[in-house]
């Protein structure tokens, strides 16, 4: 038995050093985000790994969009799959719109009027519909015969004007995935385009193949997931039906006792065939916002 | 100012009367469910008013599956949103399988080797998707131009061979949405023959048409949320292209500090545009499964 | 293995039959909810079971104070253990105050002039500072002696003028416990004597003995928990140095990750030697103005 | 308004830099990380402002002991206000025991077999109880007279034979406040005593007085809370009878809803007078084992 080791704090310490005390310490939420940083370290370095990034919640409103550009580009990671939102708070940067930094107490039809709309503490200008609008009626054409939703998604980030998440994801030819396109703001534009009487070919079921085939052809597979939701599970289950996770690596604030998918302990995931029993995996109970750029910054230093 | 009424429990109350008496308290838990079920009342008899049900988490494995169909039958609402989960539970029980009673703190390696798949404390035994494939296979044909979603799952619902969400919506006309149907059971089952070269026509953006028109053609809408996810946040997108939400229910165990669209209170749709200002509405923080009885319950005896 | 069973409900359902059929389905909150009731209900007729119940949280403002004192007067604990804040806002409302119905988003600076104190949505009218006060100074004298918190609660609840949870403790002879008793509106106005140079006898340690003795004695034991915080705790501790209770039943809102005790699920006291390993016991997550009364209410049918 | 700037993530960035780049983001749990940084600065700078610093839940099993000894060393706060349990993991360490690191998945009657007392995912050995109790009966005469439980505490601090937080308390004349210091392994220690027939003659209303004054006497006031519970809820009140605070941070992972103190929000003290409405607060979501150490880290570098 290991003993709790006492973080002690040096100056101008880096957090490379914070996270290796948290390590030693070794317990609750300290010893669990030093050993998401051990089990990410592991999973990236080996080469025999393909590993599945899942991204949900407000990652770009949060100031995350960075970090996660420099993790696809790194080539960390093998396949993105995230919710609509990111992608479309992603699209709206791209397009030269911001976030702003706001209140959870403000008055919601104030902020109505002023045209923002609130995502917890960050507002988003609601401008940003018609950038979108325009964007996607000019490059309509351009998405014919993409069959399937990745496929669609990295024409967009192919077209997209400047630095994005989908950019990043289509030089570095790193599929991207997100099951439910549709219910986001380019879904909406895309409905835009379709009440308009124009047609779009992309096909609802059309990217299981790929994902499942990625996992299935790779040696081992790995698992980092941000948040729950759909993008947790889709690649629950490509895991499932393909090569159980060796590594698993979970950051939320969801709770396992209501039963939902996103708040579901990893090791749940063994008996489904989704995680492999000698797994290297923990559940960090944190803010991603948090999290995410401590664990950067220390792999970082690592990798 | 209205004084808190401290509840008083006379011997055989009904839940109705309970609910009325927790409505009469008129705050924290109690409070708020007893407000849950005036404006579900309210929004339900409003006959102008179209209400839009969004479910998420493991309602079937949690013993709600009845609850639901009867409100579909009962037509309180007008349309359903919903994950691919909850249908995966739903159609393996319409083909004849159960839920069980477990424990959370299973021994999901020795799971696996029964043949369980945990959910919690619940288990659904994984024969499930032999039972779904065949009846998959068998009816694939049919699925041919099925080009919504919507009209994928309602003719799932018609060859459903006994009582179940999909057949209730099916047989009583209520549109069923399901964004992510690829991320599920149901989804992998589709990967399966189209794995062994069939096509599905089924559109990921098509069904955006038919819910934007159902709160566009509306006098009013009104929105009750079980979970959050995508099948909440498909339909307030809904609500800000069409109609802001003149009533507004949400139950869930999310909460709003991570800034995620599940956990977000109803009232920051205001800023969106997807909530009426002069909204009647309420957030309760509370497990499904304990909620969704006891409203039913008192909505019963009131409607 | 039981399967879960659906729910089903009929017109004007007691709350007993619904939560029988909770119990029935077995799983997640409802099943848990379930478990609640039949534990209680065997611990409570448990003739050789004496039965601790924790209160912590704002039961008191949120509507639960009658249900309480229902409790103690049926004499189903044999000692109640409790916060100061609980027996401040029972002894305002014995005094003649009321708790409000509020709003969580108010402004708090206007609430300041106006007078009231918030606690989340329900609102205290400061003057019950005055009456207390008043109350406490006049009877000062009738404090002296009493050496341990038991007895200057017990001595409260005979001063208090109507009925309440200290009288009905007092006039039932159910010992009440209030460790952190200091920590509380009662003990500020104990200060505002001390500040007068007025002197009080009731000494820190002096409880425990009672306490400990009300376990060590009795043939079992079972603890009935809403909310953590010291009374569970106390409850607790006095179950480790006595006698490990054969039922155990938790309600609350924390969870158990961040490691302290108020969250701590119940198995965890296994370890501790507070909870016997054959123990009947639950965890159910849930706002404490919900649970009570569903489980008062369905006891008093089954009792 | 101020926009969201996404974090950027240099190599060997230290704690401190990495915190500042999560202020500029400015929302979410980075941003208010960010904020909770400055504001603990800020008021630790004042030298008019008495900062009073709560502490709750498993801090010492959780690693962070050496930190809480090391703010109290720098004489960062002017009184610190504990739970009974703090103290005793505390002491325990002290005299020379250690915490382990465990799993929360662990088999609890075999823990309890092998001597070992689980807190979540820590253990402490239950042998520590033999070592308090030598330790408390050999200097139970010393507590003669000490009749505040701080003037207790700092005696035990005195006594204790090495380096510890109560020793720190002691040895830099902090004032350390437990008002429900008999809800603990140290107060079962006292009890030991008195079921031997000795005396203690610590009160329960004696610190009041104290804790007030160094409010009362002061320019200005700040609070620190980790964690709710009684060292929260008695700085509040101490607040709230005699100079609201200027400065309030707040980490905690319980949350508002339920209603208790604990979670509530500090601006909600402003409507009882314990918050200055122009004060600088902000409330942070996170775990205090990971809160904690970044904001020591990054306060060591500005101080």
């Amino acid at each position: 038995m290991k003993p709790v080791n006492h973080i002690k704090i040096k100056k101008q310490l880096s957090v490379n050093e914070l996270v290796k005390q948290m390590s030693s310490a070794g317990v609750l939420g300290a010893g669990r985000l030093g050993k998401v940083v051990n089990i990410c370290e592991s999973m990236i370095k080996d080469k025999q790994c393909k590993v599945f990034l899942g991204l949900a919640g407000p990652l770009v409103p949060g100031g995350m969009r960075e970090i996660i550009i420099n993790i696809i580009e790194n080539k960390w990671v093998d396949a993105v799959v995230t919710t609509g939102a990111a992608l479309t708070h992603d699209l709206g940067e791209a397009l030269g719109y911001r976030h702003y930094q706001g209140s959870a107490d403000a008055d919601d039809a104030e902020l109505r009027k002023k045209g923002f709309d609130r995502v917890y503490e960050s507002y988003m200008p609601n401008k940003i519909y018609e950038g979108m609008e325009d964007f996607i009626a000019k490059n309509f054409e351009k998405f014919k015969g993409k069959k399937s939703i990745k496929d669609f998604l990295w024409e967009l980030g192919r077209l997209t004007p400047s630095k994005s998440i989908l950019k990043a994801c289509f030089e570095s030819k790193i599929p991207v995935f997100c099951p439910a396109i549709s219910d986001s703001g380019i879904g909406l534009m895309v409905w835009g385009q379709l009440a308009k009487g124009k047609q779009s070919e992309t096909r609802a079921f059309e990217d299981l193949k790929e994902i499942i085939d990625i996992a299935w052809t790779a040696k081992k597979t790995g698992v980092i997931y941000f948040g729950g939701g759909v993008p947790k599970n889709y690649i629950q289950q490509a895991m499932q039906f393909s090569k159980k996770a060796s590594y698993g690596v979970q950051v939320t604030m969801d709770r396992p006792e209501p039963g939902g998918s996103s708040g579901a302990e990893l090791k749940e995931g063994i008996s489904w065939g989704k995680l492999n029993p000698d797994a290297e995996f923990v559940d960090l109970i944190c803010d991603a916002t948090i999290a995410m750029p401590v664990i950067y910054a220390a792999l970082r230093e690592r990798l």
